[in-house]
């Protein structure tokens, strides 16, 4: 297991509640592909939690250990992968400190990720100095670990610009030809856009995921509510797939050749939408499944995550720390 | 020596370059006087330093070493205080991640000393994040201690009051009833205003300033370029010394007794401005030889100096150290 010159990733979750689909399609599939290819660290990242929800912790350790038996259930090796856990770590919060004193606070402001979340997380009382100082934070994380991949979503490849930013505005000052950081890249892997069983974006705060904890009954329960074509309001009614969101989710989670099918079948009232959601709350189980039950095998083996979890944080402060002396030294400090 | 009931005292200094007179009668002084009644930390704070001279790091180190021996050289006396580098005390960084979390940005863009150096230091470049985040650092440097009192000057009351709320706040969110940080105060020594040989701020950056390490003919050197007052021509025209820039130094240096002595003497002309300025220079001198000398021995015990410093970072590590367990606990992290 010694390829040295493989590239570094770093990314992160935060540990705000039960993972859903949205995470498994998003980023969960992909990390464990990526683990064959390069040197992958994984981080649950519990200071970025605080950033959004400072004021409601109680239930923090308990997603923490969620979050990595749903991770190790998915495929995560930790055998291949470091998973940490970002406040065990502390030169994050050492090197966030040191790129805050050369970023741009203009540039931190006119993110429109951080207009955005002013605007639409109105009631949580964001407007602190964390939470503008999310993308330093972040840079922090990334550049501690001189990780050059950042697989991440759409809405976060413009903090990766930004990182690529502060890291060169950092090596400019302080490298002397040298890198004392390296400049990361967003690494976007075309994600179908998920929503929720409500038609709003998916998202623990409106209660309307599909968790990757979700036993059959549930996930059937959870489609069962979800809005078909309002025209069709008997059985032998033809349907619009088109308007049906039970049909976005078979875009996504139903083998193409099949697709066709059900929409020709809704189209000719073949199909009835309970049937239909049926098939669709079976294609979401198929899915879910593995990550369930390795997620549960491993909250009986609460020791082993521990351990795991100690050993990753120990291998983050290793290699972070190599960095961190490196960024010291060219920073001038002792 | 076990009195462990003393209150804590935190204050520090910023390594920006040789130390002056004004730092000696506006903090040395008392910090030498506090050592007795207080538990006092007295930190070389190069974090803070970095948030306006970032560009500008080459002379840190050195500029430690200077520092650490003007204290100790000026009475600051290593068996009784702590003194401390701020970067090798890692958990200022961790608090002051955490307490960034909860401080409001409106309150830190509109404190007059930010808006004020904004507009001073126009040449610095500090519209950053780190510039901005200067008083909740500070808030962690104090609130890591757990001490309960600051001495500080006139410019840093409002951060006090700053800091105060940002712990108060911190501890309405997380305490439930407890005090994981507790509350600081400033101690007000009140300092005459002490402006530099040429009428400006005294600063290292306006090269003013009568240096603690200065020698007898520097400091005579400075006073001579002083200037009296312009309608006292000749040697025998009688002056004004309310208008006079080496009257206002006699007035701060230059017992009560013979301050009077010298304006009565100006405003006859008994005395001429050259006289007048030697004998500040005088006072100006006694004042800072025993300092100088100090800073001098310790400057050729640089081992014993690293000693001091190793030992007041590790003391100060376990200090903090505590005080980090509680605060980690009472946010619900590890």
């Amino acid at each position: 297991m010694s390829r040295p010159q493989r590239e570094r990733i770093f990314s992160g979750q935060r540990p705000t509640g039960p993972l859903h689909v949205g995470h498994l399609i998003g980023a969960l599939q992909s990390w464990v592909r990526l683990q064959d290819e390069y040197e992958c660290f994984w981080g649950i990242v519990d200071w970025h939690m605080l950033t959004t929800h400072y004021e409601d912790t109680h239930e923090l350790d308990d997603n923490i250990i969620d979050m990595a038996a749903t991770w190790l259930g998915c495929g995560i090796d930790p055998e291949r992968s470091t998973i940490l856990i970002q406040s065990q770590v502390k030169q994050h919060a050492e090197l966030a400190l040191l790129l805050g004193m050369v970023s741009p606070l203009g540039e931190l402001m006119r993110l429109s990720t951080y207009k955005d979340q002013l605007e639409n997380l109105k009631d949580k009382n964001i407007n602190t100095y964390g939470f503008l100082g999310y993308p330093v934070l972040q840079t922090a994380d990334i550049a501690a670990y001189r990780a050059t991949r950042v697989p991440v979503g759409e809405d976060q490849v413009e903090h990766i610009e930004k990182a690529r930013e502060f890291v060169r505005k950092f090596n400019n000052l302080y490298g002397r030809g040298k890198q004392p950081l390296l400049e990361p890249q967003a690494m976007l892997s075309p994600t179908p856009r998920l929503l929720g069983v409500d038609g709003r974006k998916m998202s623990k705060s409106y209660d309307n995921a599909i968790n990757l904890s979700d036993s059959p009954k549930t996930i059937l329960k959870k489609v069962n509510t979800m809005v078909t074509d309002p025209q069709r309001v008997r059985r032998n009614d033809p349907g619009d797939p088109e308007v049906c969101s039970v049909f976005a989710y078979h875009r996504i989670f139903t083998p193409e050749e099949d697709v066709e099918q059900i929409a020709q079948d809704c189209r000719t009232a073949a199909i009835g939408c309970g049937d239909c959601k049926r098939r669709c709350a079976e294609r979401l189980n198929a899915l879910v499944a593995p990550t369930r039950e390795g997620r549960a095998r491993w909250l009986e083996r609460r020791s082993d995550i521990e351990e795991i979890l100690a050993a990753g944080n120990a291998h983050a402060r290793e290699v972070t720390e190599e960095t961190l002396q490196g960024v010291r030294e060219a920073v001038g400090l002792r």
